[in-house]
């Protein structure tokens, strides 16, 4: 069986990430790479035996041999490269956010539509096996109606005015940093976790250091350490701190707060589900782990396991139980659904595509754009459901 | 040296909390007794070895022997009581919240202000060992500048509809169930921690529950488990949810939920201080302990220990380190802070009240009210700070 | 009624718990204190409102009107004074090791018998209220058959050379300090939550730092800190460390594991009981909870609780399910067990002690016995069941 | 640059972890595969797009483009496959035990260095970053002095009488079941982690349930679940039940206990490390903690991470802080390293192998030895160091 051909664009930190695990699915090869770094393509190329640097992005997306574009660039980029890969007859699988306002997600989705594109988005912490557990439970109606959903998540690498990053320039990270980046999965998660639509909201954000220093040449690197460096003082307006009220429809209620000024939490994302019969909560720093609360008998707690997750969770949980899997492992099992649909796709079979597509990427930026409203008007915001 | 005197007004669930502790206090005796049911009354007297029950609330304040009135009646008493207590010459201690209005607890403050009395109220949550040493801490400024500060106040007494409580009647709970329950504690808890005002809110609450079964005859206890009874439907206005996005004085932020529905969270209070060097975290399901978190380095657990607290709060920790204390013991220590005050002010020594006063209260009525009018409009409110 | 009037004997902080828990037995008013220490035992009587301080214990225990001795002292001293103290016909109540050897216990246990005496000892671990529940879970066969217990005491006041304690010297505390000590309340917990009997054991301590620096004037107290003092060196000959593998009557399995040097472990007590169906364990860090094991669902954290816990073990689960309680709670509880079976006594009912009483303090002396030859011969030694 | 080209001797269940983790080392190329049960491995070859399936190992070995042979047979077939390897010139990395003697796994040791082979043992739990960061902070003196390590390794997947393994067979496992298959698991991360060695031991083990129920056809699976298939009853001779005391060099002391019994211990490896000024421990069902005892301080817990691991473990921790790593990774951790000895071999540059070679799995040979004499006689045995 010939293997499916993929590009990656971008090959700084989350491209590295995609490429170490495509490496694990037999029957994809990557192709190329490509990085307006060239020095950097050129390095990860020969690191990880990958044969083609292509000039830029362009060049990846011309060359026939190409079955998959994998979009591993900074938000700004991401609504073209996306749309040019969809019109060049590529599948796409992309970084979150799909592009940077809501008429460009809503063009891309439209765009996939109509070109029968398979389409994924780097939503990874579905993929924990336990994450998946508590959604087929939570459908299967193991919690009853699901009451309020509350949650977080923290991270500390923006905790001083020497930490830098383009995520806080509003021209590369569009109107919010810290809800687009981090909200952007935790609302992911709240709703494929309870499998409810959030459907209206009152955020409220803050740039809390309001000056930074940036490196004067270079730039840092996400959840890199600044060396002995001259800085210079740079105006910051994008926010690393952010809340919400949630009214979910059906009547659910939620509470969201993120940060990435809190010392300690390296990546804490936490999510509580309260339901009229239990109650299921997961964090990811003990992501093997689910919390199953209940009224009158005692509390569990459920390891992911193959023998214990139910029929449909199970082949996401590869290990014997005890053995736990990791953050690669989830990525890997998000690209597996996605590549499978590729498979299924190119085969003639019928497509399922059991990952989150550019549909679930749309409707983030949905609640995002309300969100931002609300936060502008300090009122409550619908979020809409058309466009 | 003669002990303080003592009547207890209310001889349930937090009366009996209030008696138990009371007689661990070597320097106070429990004069008297009074319930609207004599018959509870008499058989908790008879229990803990209490000489007299008054026949009601009035006969105890008119006994010149009393020193001190504990309020331990439901929430629409609690003003009345106060209110005759402090101008019998009483000394005060009432269960939260004050009053059922700002206007009572605001008239509460002036008159204990004017007759010079001794009040306390039962935020007891303050007083395990680690929460003084947190707000100890976050006083001299371990962890910087507070950004935000993150929790909730989770039960799950109230998940089913034959789940009754007198708490859910407007009449005798007020404007809110749960932002006046709940929500007190746990905003008093973030005031006290981090030393900040709540400055602004916007609240959500919800009756999730519209329709409960009461039982026919006799009243369901707080905690208590219904038997095999008769039930009649009874239309529910109160609410069981709430959650608040706030503001604090200085610019911190904070996000709240509280939840009598949270199935498997018997009495889980979290509350999560985030600031510019550290973060401090306490929950009350693992009471003994706060967590410490730190960007540059391992966070760390920190136990109660006498040795190992700092100088101010060590009083606080009884117990050889590892030994740890209880809920009951909490409620001591507070007691101790107010009892200190009594005496002082008997001896005729400067009066220090450490313990949370009529004050703090009251600060928290306002907070209240904010969050209801938020509630009522979809909009943000701030705190009145006078009145 | 009257109340039961009960001495201690021994103000250190041993005794000053007891007192604390005295004062919350309703029926039970502390006629007086004793202490070779007379200053300490006047503050000590100040403090707390006991009337009387005794010239010694002998003067104690000829006062026709205690009728309880509770005996504080250090181990060299408990045997002849609960001998003395069954012979004039009072109840008691002693710390544990009964005794220093086997011999003393075992004759105790006679006198008891002989004098119909109403006795009890000090393992208050077993009181938490989880541990009864453990305890009798166990007994209805939830967990099946015991196939192995694994376990730990471990504290870390001993670390450093400059901690002294009488615990170290033989003529005080008998031929092992750690296994009386800290053992002891580890196997009788093994034993009381099994339901097995130890039958046959090897043992081996450590005596890690054969030097300590004794303070010149005065003593180390427990737990207590050193201040700016001269020091002496001491050489020492007891051990502070301890292990063992232990056969239970019927053959299950187990190991025990102490020492007094475990930095960051002030009062870890860990005790893990697998069986043929599933598992239990407790962890005195956490004393509310139980961590219930099972092969084919999540495993389970069950919490103490007057609703959740079996009928015979909810009276000890005095608060509301969520309010934790501590150490002084679970000696309270023991000390209801006690005096319950006193009140039987002296209205004449039928007598029945469910706290540990004189029987169990020779059985863990019977155990130590074992061990320490264990130790001393490199083999594994039988438990002797009578003498 | 010619990649290198391994062959994996038996497809079961070690045998695809060990595929899985190769795909991953884009300087390595899967040349073949073999296993007695053809038709699995055909399944496997083709699912991870292997080119070659061998007739039998001899065939893979006779292979002249075959580099290096990953020997993941049952334990019997260990010793002659590494043999046959090694003197075919192939480097040679096998799963443990080496061999099931003594005698065999030095004969491993002497035939390796005589043939200059770069040898690998499946020790994959010294992998996770944090066991590597415990190691590197305790051979640099931050808990000073080790005084005692305490552990166990516990599963429950042999807990019912139906759960039959090969393991259980000593025709296959050898003369103990538990000690040879977790014991030296535990032994080796004790003497890595430490830096000390085990000189003398006591051990005991059991046959808990002496017949156990064997499907008629085919096999059960580890870690597999049983259909509704026939048994038939099989005597079952070797242990699932063990615990020593130990002595290591230097006189630090330790305690271990392990189980395949224990209802709720899916892969619960739990070591916890002492010394004179502060603990280190570790537990698997948490990998990417370390929990830090401090006797004056808090405790910490430390999380993997490239920026606060020291210098020299944190290639280990390959993803951003807050992103958990799992068993596959630390597997991927544990070949890098003897894959990177096999490179520096091919490319003339000195050889470090810092991964654990066949000296490391015939050390564990030696403990496990004593372990058994020890049991078999009832006394200490000391660890033979020649031969």
């Amino acid at each position: 069986m010939n293997k499916i051909r993929t590009a990656v664009i971008g090959a700084g930190y989350i491209g590295v990430v995609h490429i170490e695990q495509l490496l694990r699915l037999p029957g994809v090869e990557i192709a190329g790479i490509v990085d307006k770094n060239t020095s950097l393509a050129k390095s990860v190329a020969a690191r990880y035996g990958i044969p083609k640097v292509y000039g830029d992005a362009g060049e990846a997306l011309l060359d026939d041999s190409v079955d998959v574009i994998h979009n591993c660039t900074p938000n700004n980029l991401h609504f073209e490269i996306n749309r040019h890969a969809i019109e060049s007859g590529k599948e796409v699988f992309s970084e979150k956010p799909l592009a940077l306002t809501v008429a460009e997600s809503g063009e891309l989705v439209r765009l996939a539509e109509k070109h029968n594109t398979v389409t994924g988005i780097g939503f990874c912490y579905r993929y924990y096996p336990v994450v998946q557990e508590a959604a087929a439970r939570i459908k299967r109606g193991d919690i009853g109606e699901v009451y309020n959903i509350m949650g977080n998540y923290f991270q500390d690498w923006l905790l001083y005015d020497t930490d830098y990053s383009w995520r806080l320039d509003s021209r590369m990270a569009g109107a919010s940093n810290i809800l687009s980046d981090l909200g952007s999965h935790w609302c992911d998660l709240a709703q494929f976790m309870s499998g409810l639509e959030i459907e209206e909201v009152i955020a409220d954000t803050r740039t809390t250091l309001p000056i930074r220093k940036r490196p004067k040449t270079g730039e840092t690197l996400t959840f890199g350490k600044a060396g002995n460096i001259e800085f210079e003082d740079v105006p910051i307006t994008l926010d690393e701190y952010g809340s919400m009220l949630i009214k979910f429809k059906g009547g659910a209620r939620g509470t969201f707060t993120t940060s990435q000024l809190a010392a300690g939490r390296k990546c804490n994302i936490d999510i509580q589900i309260y339901g009229s019969r239990g109650s299921i909560a997961w964090n990811h720093e003990r992501p093997a782990e689910l919390w199953i609360g209940r009224r009158d008998e005692a509390n569990q707690t459920f390891f992911e396991s193959p023998l214990l997750q139910t029929e449909e969770t199970r082949k996401y949980a590869k290990l014997p139980s005890g053995h736990p899997m990791g953050y690669m492992d989830a990525t890997l099992n998000l690209f597996s659904d996605f590549y499978a649909a590729v498979y299924a796709k190119r085969e003639g079979l019928t497509i399922t595509n059991s990952s989150p597509d550019f549909a679930a990427g749309h409707a983030e930026m949905r609640v995002l754009e309300a969100a931002i409203k609300s936060r502008d008007t300090g009122a409550w915001i619908k979020v809409r459901h058309s466009g």
